[in-house]
């Protein structure tokens, strides 16, 4: 297995912000993964968050201990992912890319796509909601009026203004389901208090609406009976999973938090033996970090894997999004082609 | 996918008994279950159990079903298992078969061994105790003897002999790990009294000591710090692994109760979660109902995968298990194949 990695530049349609981090840059940094095998090759992204810890630096930095990798069968993962998750325990989004490059090439290698691999059901993935990010009131309802195709909005919230937010963009769209993101953005203290204000807009579900930890107040919060209370910041690996039961209705895995499908299949099965619903979302990710999520879409109850949609160029092409529909395609390993010299 | 089905007698070495059941007859009825698709034909076995209200019978009359199948894809798993547990939820072991039948298809048409579409590492697997049924004391010494190659014997207890029976077997093997299997033999009133006197015989674990669902004793007895006490009885399938999470160290996985590797991949995976340990575990079965639990085995803490040794006259080879090393060997699917006319 000969594994490679280098850093490419895409653009987003809008500079993408949440409740707890701006960032006013039109651009973003992608940073690629391959790895070779017997004349096929197989594509990661790396999606690093800093609030992780996790950068593009130290993402390269675990790369580079991939020469010492003891195992030279992409099959053996078990024993990758074991030596993975001990040489470089807090970098999942790396280990996620590679995940997502073995999975992709042992597809290609088998000829069959990840999905079915799996033994699941390409017919099954959930509409995705398509991601508003938070901005200035007029340049959130230019994105709702943009976002026009897709059926489902996830609303960033977490703000002094989420009523105002949230009352224009029910306006614009009466029909479609709402769901909101608080990114840990609501005080424990005023959160039922809050929420309680959010009734009348109707919301699918509530999306991390206090400090992961901080989960005092979610159990008046899941008794008002509003929407289903969702993990994210409070989810963040295979651990979490049990630790979550309890406080919270479903739990958000993303690759990049968990370290790979595999690891977010584990998750899933976890999740049902708990009674948790199960949400799949993403960063700004390009077409190939979307895929390797995408394979475990007819799993999940709600999908939000929208970050390829929010780019201008995205590099890759195979997994659509049009109107919220991704597509699990018949093509071997995740389904993702380069497109032009990528 | 075409299905079909038969039975054969099979012989043991010795008739096979344990506290709960009693079962003098020198043979065995199999039920072996095919399924052929695109030229290939994959193997499974039904190794039904009365306690759970299974038979050779029932099986057949689930096995009849597969006619009206919607699925016409081998690889199409989750919706070929949603069918079968709406239309036979009580028929785990007849699932079982047919999940055997359908990986060992699926490594066929794609030419790899089921392990290693698992991503697991056949060099894992730990070494199988060797079952010592109830029986007369004299008849036991001579299995034990018999088992002479065995590194780990697990011999079934649940009676009022157990001391008898524990002492002699430690005096004929000094060094072996000791396992115990009460199979619900012990009363709750009594079993912390009872195995206190079983401490002297180094025990590795104590399995399934009191009746399914009567969990008050345990905590006296994990308290005692014998042996860890894992869960057969009281861990059907993949909704009691979290019950037993509190009440055991461990669960033993068979594919006939949860209905097969998928399935018990499932189970591993919460297990872990919830801290428990993991061991497989088999019913008296030929080659080829080993040989899809043995797929999961290098996941596992322990295995007791011995039901084939307890075959005079297997019917098909292909997992080894002389002196408890099981093989997985590098052989498309299940890896086992008849011997002769089967």
């Amino acid at each position: 297995m000969n594994f490679h990695w280098h850093r490419r530049i895409v653009h987003l349609h809008h500079p993408f912000n949440i409740s707890r981090s701006r960032d006013s840059r039109p651009e973003k940094e992608i940073l690629y993964v391959t790895c070779e095998h017997e004349g096929q090759m197989g594509w990661g992204e790396v999606a690093p968050d800093r609030y992780y810890g996790q950068t593009l630096e130290s993402a390269e930095r675990a790369l580079a201990q991939l020469s010492q990798l003891p195992v030279t069968d992409p099959y053996d993962m078990e024993n990758v992912f074991d030596w993975l998750w001990r040489r470089m325990p807090d970098q999942s989004a790396t280990i996620a890319a590679i995940d997502s490059a073995l999975h992709d090439l042992v597809g290609k290698l088998l000829g069959v796509p990840v999905w079915k691999l799996l033994g699941l059901d390409a017919g099954k993935v959930p509409p995705t909601s398509f991601t508003i990010g938070l901005d200035e009131l007029p340049v959130m309802v230019q994105k709702v009026r943009e976002a026009g195709d897709y059926p489902i909005l996830k609303v960033k919230v977490g703000t002094d203004r989420d009523e105002a937010i949230l009352g224009t963009i029910r306006e614009l769209a009466p029909d479609k389901p709402l769901r909101v993101d608080a990114n840990c953005g609501w005080d424990s203290a005023t959160v039922v208090e809050q929420c309680r204000r959010l009734v009348r807009f109707d919301l699918e579900f509530i999306e991390q609406p206090t400090p992961a930890g901080d989960h005092d107040a979610l159990k008046d919060l899941r008794g008002l009976g509003i929407a289903p209370i969702i993990a994210d910041e409070s989810c963040v690996g295979f651990e979490d999973v049990l630790r979550c039961a309890g406080h919270f209705d479903g739990i958000n895995i993303k690759l990049c938090k968990c370290g790979g499908l595999r690891q977010g299949l584990k998750m899933i099965h976890v999740a049902r033996a708990a009674g948790l619903k199960v949400m799949l979302g993403c960063m700004v990710e390009s077409s190939v970090g979307i895929a390797a999520a995408a394979q475990l879409a007819p799993l999940a109850d709600w999908i939000d894997l929208d970050g390829h949609l929010l780019l201008a160029d995205d590099p890759f092409e195979g997994i659509g999004g049009a109107a919220g529909r991704l597509t699990l395609n018949a093509r071997p390993g995740l389904g993702v082609a380069p497109i032009g010299d990528e």
